[in-house]
């Protein structure tokens, strides 16, 4: 059984771990608290990006000697492999800790088995404490591992009347600098940005990330254009080489059942190839797809405080006729962001087609 | 000039004018801080509603003997009228302050004349200190005097992708008990509901203000119904007696090209009888109306995290064809009501049809 300051210490490595979230990528959300023997918080850390030293690692550093004889509260089983950086589990038995205790135990095989290297030590391990918490926060890195394919954030930028263009189909811009700012960071932290060709006509995006502070990534995402019938000009910006890109049709992905390419089979073979994260942007009609297919994890609008009357919804065909089968969601986060209202969103429950 | 001090004080004033928003009307939100002679604050206090204490008296009270030979910073010029309460400005003469610093010049003939009565009595006034911000306060008041027209707050409710309703019509309910319960508080602030003869077909709401808690207001809100054509059904629940109706023909108020209800002539003619303060509700092409005639002066927009991907939108025909027209509006507020978003917002501009 956690003790009262051990959940309290879980709360507070939960909120640590998410501080990563956008630099993190592909490594999990993980946050540390560290106890010493009298329940007394003597370290904190967080993951902060790849390469950089593991949450445990931080917390241990912070805390220096009082954390011997004391309680290691991890958001993840330690890893147990040498990466680019050490294994957690020598270094929590090397800084003498008595007990760790764990939220979720790791589904990577790769670093796995921590829990029982630390046991085989004599330290006293506890799994499973917050783990819901955790595993929420954790989700885009999880969701992978467990469904075999990438976790799926779609963003959309509309108006307060759920526009995402005016009647003539201009939608430059919507959402102000900030806003488009902050797409570009979210655009840096994933592995992968899918569009819809519809978008790639209309539009012509160049589908990069391209962030304006120092937290630019090494590579760019993978663009990945929904094309079923090979629609996308040759002369397109996606075509330009600034970044890997994959045309999809459904002559190579396989289509369903109404000629369009198979969604959850695009989805499975960009987990072939390693992608683990992706960011849906763009249109109505493939953003309807995806949602018909019960196939995104998390919501992030942008929101303008403007109206147009007219114009394309941001999202068409999602499968609802009635408000008893509306797509509920749950708000885990609204912040405005300049003059726009950026609001993050989980479906309550996947809803498979 | 004022000093900083009184500066100070006036945005403090201003504040806590907003606090009576919801419970002041049809009377004006008004906020007071009182400094000593040596520019402390010594008291502070708002209107709170109809019948009660106005702020310059609760503010006073607050002070005590201190407010002698001090200043007394207030958002709206001081009444110089008995109504239900005696004139601010002899409570201010008789409590000894030396200098009286004013927003805003009282619109209101019956009520004008307080910045007078002080001077004449030996005190020192200083008018128009933070006059803008204290205007947008207090606009929902002020509006009706400037214009010949009430206030009209457009509020809606919508799924995140700006669906009103869904596929098949239904609405209920988009949004959950707690926004809702705003609703009716905000509905029981107004002294005028109005919807269009749509909604009143397709929905059949009664429009009365049915608040949850103790601040429930001795009437009911005039319903209004735009009705071009006379359509309102003989058994519809707005005639069903439980609060004052007006069924608004074009025939009684007047068309415009359109043969609609002219909408100005509309708002001109509650201004006649008395109306101030208008809650426009439902649906989309009234609204649209509204909008395209520029008498729309604030946004309550209930946001519900749900999607629908089609039904009708929010807003429709609104006079916008491009993006480079979008009616862009200023957000004074974002809430989480319940599990929903509350955003309040202001038209950058008016735009006049």
């Amino acid at each position: 059984m956690a003790t009262e300051a051990e959940l309290t210490a879980m709360r507070r490595a939960v909120a640590l771990a998410a501080r990563g979230a956008l630099t993190t990528p592909p490594n999990p959300d993980v946050g540390c608290v560290v106890l010493d023997a009298a329940g007394r918080v003597v370290g904190e850390g967080w993951h902060e990006r790849p390469g950089g030293p593991h949450a445990e690692v931080v917390a241990l550093r912070s805390a220096g000697d009082a954390a011997r004889g004391g309680t290691a509260v991890v958001t993840l089983e330690p890893c147990d492999h040498t990466g680019r950086t050490g294994p957690c589990t020598s270094a929590l038995i090397e800084a003498g800790v008595r007990r760790v205790v764990i939220a979720v135990a790791d589904p990577n095989p790769v670093a796995a088995g921590g829990a029982a290297t630390l046991r085989a030590h004599g330290i006293d391990v506890e799994l499973g404490v917050l783990q819901d918490d955790a595993e929420r926060m954790n989700a885009r890195w999880l969701t992978p591992f467990r469904t075999r394919r990438p976790f799926v954030v779609w963003k959309f930028a509309a108006t307060l009347d759920g526009r995402s263009a005016a009647a003539d189909g201009t939608s430059r811009w919507i959402t102000g600098a900030q806003a488009r700012a902050d797409v570009h960071r979210l655009r840096a932290s994933v592995d992968t940005v899918v569009a819809g060709v519809g978008t790639v006509v209309a539009d012509d995006p160049q589908l990069t990330a391209r962030p304006a502070d120092e937290h630019v990534p090494p590579g760019q995402p993978l663009r990945v254009v929904v094309d079923s019938d090979g629609r996308t000009p040759a002369t397109a910006r996606v075509r330009d080489g600034s970044a890997p890109t994959w045309i999809a049709t459904a002559d190579e992905v396989g289509a369903g059942a109404d000629g369009r390419v198979d969604l959850a089979k695009l989805l499975s073979m960009l987990d072939e190839r390693g992608q683990r994260y992706v960011l849906l942007e763009g249109g109505p009609t493939l953003a309807g797809a995806f949602w018909r297919a019960g196939l995104v994890d998390r919501v992030v609008g942008y929101v303008a405080p403007a109206l147009l009357g007219a114009g394309d919804a941001v999202l068409a065909c999602a499968g609802v006729t009635t408000i008893g089968e509306a797509i509920r969601l749950d708000v885990s986060d609204v912040a405005v962001v300049g003059g726009d209202i950026r609001i993050t969103a989980t479906p309550r429950e996947h809803r498979k087609a």
